[in-house]
């Protein structure tokens, strides 16, 4: 990861008791990872915190204070652990009540005379934000400075996402270069590899390892925004590796 | 999520540009997340960081500080961006060298000749850490207070996960109990669900949508330590649903 000072940046944060339980397992850090790479954005930072206040308030100030912008996952439902809207407007310190835009979108799905005090809870709005819609379920989240609150149902999380693409500033593009070297042990690569990284100060250079059946199998990868500079590096790495290979 | 102050808690930090590059989906969190839910430690915050010294050391000092321990996964191979090892040394304040007793488990599986720099980087020990076994690769991970610094792959994590296992004090293990509200919709039931929450304040209740084909499918889980209270409420819970099912 280079540490580019005109970069734009991302945490996320993820809320929910369920994924810090083990019961769910988180999907929407790598929906969220795989998006903000391909639009050349540096996610930086993710936390997964449990439903409880404090914890979501300390966290939404530390990570949308660092970054260009904090994604928010989980905890806008209309149940009693549903406590996002209200640990974000505690945050930013401003109010928050039932928002009309909101309660407008929650009728197109519910009847007036279903739309009791728990649904209504979905309709609460922090003051200044704006609504980030929801075809699926029309509840809608909503972005209040640079803090996306969107929901934790992957699918609905997705949809918002969709919503919030266009709105966001394209970074220059991270490219990536994936040299496999296979079999080929790290240990046999990683003292060339280092100095590969040390002449590309501007690129990040990874050696990433996994296990199969046969053993491991490695891959370096090669990030950076210069697409001569990533060619250049590439082509040193495949030297490399195809040395070692003999 | 209850708030115990007995409770035994837990933080895990994942390290690696890959994970947030969402080039890697990462799998360890659900892993170490159930593993610590079975052995009754309340696993309350999790981080994810880049390969960047500052944010590793800063990070391993706000969670060991606030958690009874912390577990790390990735960053200690033997490549350039592996820097998990050092990062503890200084977090902690004190030395980092190679440790005879690893060097002599990487000697289980390479040869005197090919221990070469980079593979005896992984032999890089903080000063006064216990070594944790790593019965595939052999390179170890380690203890050092209360930060268990582990494996980034998958499969290695799990191994030493293990052999921690037998060292960790059990917690009271939390107890779970799920009750299924099917299509129930959540805004029906959320009212009278807070009123049982705020009955049983040592217990967490929560709802959990998920999409399927055919539309929300809702879930309403109850967990606790207190066998008889989790009973009740768990009773109290049915007793609801299947009023709003009929």
């Amino acid at each position: 990861m280079t540490t580019d000072p005109d970069a734009i940046t991302a945490a996320i944060l993820v809320i929910g008791d369920e994924i810090l339980s083990g019961r769910t397992k988180d999907k929407n850090i790598g929906t969220i990872a795989d998006y903000l790479t391909a639009v050349g954005i540096d996610l930086r930072e993710v936390r997964i915190v449990p439903d409880v206040a404090e914890a979501i308030v300390e966290a939404v100030n530390a990570l949308r204070a660092r970054h260009t912008y904090l994604f928010t996952t989980g905890g806008i439902g209309p149940t009693h652990d549903d406590i996002t809207a209200d640990c974000v407007a505690r945050a930013f310190g401003v109010g928050i009540d039932v928002d009309p835009r909101a309660k407008a979108m929650l009728l197109e799905r519910h009847k007036p005379e279903d739309l009791n005090p728990a649904r209504l809870r979905m309709a609460r709005i922090p003051d200044g934000a704006d609504l980030i819609a929801n075809p699926i379920s029309k509840a809608p989240g909503f972005r209040i400075g640079n803090v996306f609150v969107m929901a934790g149902v992957p699918a609905i999380m997705q949809a918002m996402l969709d919503a919030i693409g266009p709105t966001l500033p394209s970074g220059a593009k991270v490219l990536s270069e994936t040299v496999v070297a296979g079999n080929v042990a790290e240990g046999t690569y990683a003292a060339d590899l280092g100095a590969i990284a040390g002449r590309f100060p501007d690129l990040s250079i990874g050696s990433y390892p996994s296990m199969t059946q046969s053993g491991f199998e490695n891959r370096i990868v090669v990030r950076g925004k210069d697409a001569d500079l990533l060619a250049r590096a590439r082509a040193e790495v495949e030297a490399l590796v195809a040395r070692l290979r003999r």
